[in-house]
């Protein structure tokens, strides 16, 4: 299953040059973000907000924040929960979840290519 | 005189759609960022750090941090501070602060064109 690291962007590299962090707002403030993403991704991965914040390390909490404020400023929610059940219930990802997963990583590959382009501007700092 | 506000780049706009921040990191962390810029800017146009922080209602010893980060991490220099004097010293930039302020803005204004133009693709989340 394709994973990907929970870290910050701000910390991925530690070599001069250029960095960036890119974002989506909604109409209240940050609807998708890094860590939002793979979010999503880890509730697809389990099927449960509960283990998908356990993996990130992240309280079920603010996991559970996080998911209200994605599904709240959606046209349509993002995670469907279910609750009771066998198992205390679960969560899934709705095509809508899928299809901010795709839009973002798109957005984030492009964002990269772009940094990467403008790279070479900031050597002159260290010439 | 050029002058720009010292909002944070992440509150500049409340409607929906892509964000981001930009920053370049030196060999000890951040290095250039939007604040760092707006400070040397005001240290330009006041001569003096403590004047200059107190424009951007940052401690002075915040401001001077700031500052030492940048001079310690650029190969020469972008502020030189000069003590005592009759008005208790002062602050200018150098060429290279110069040098540094203008290539943040152009690496500022590429990336701020390149959200505009992935822009569209976020309107797909809200269709």
């Amino acid at each position: 299953m394709h994973r990907r690291k929970a870290h910050s962007q701000k910390t991925e590299e530690r070599t001069p040059g250029i960095r960036g962090r890119l974002w989506i707002d909604g109409t209240e403030g940050t609807f998708l973000g890094y860590g939002r993403i793979v979010l999503l991704e880890r509730i697809r991965e389990y099927g449960s907000i509960s283990q998908a914040a356990k993996a990130m390390e992240m309280s079920y909490r603010h996991a559970w924040e996080l998911v209200d404020s994605m599904n709240g400023q959606a046209p349509k929610r993002l995670v469907e929960v279910v609750t009771g059940g066998r198992n205390g219930g679960g969560a899934h990802l709705t095509d809508e979840g899928e299809r901010a997963i795709a839009l973002f990583w798109e957005l984030y590959a492009d964002f990269q290519k772009h940094l990467k382009q403008q790279q070479k501007k900031t050597r002159l700092l260290w010439r």
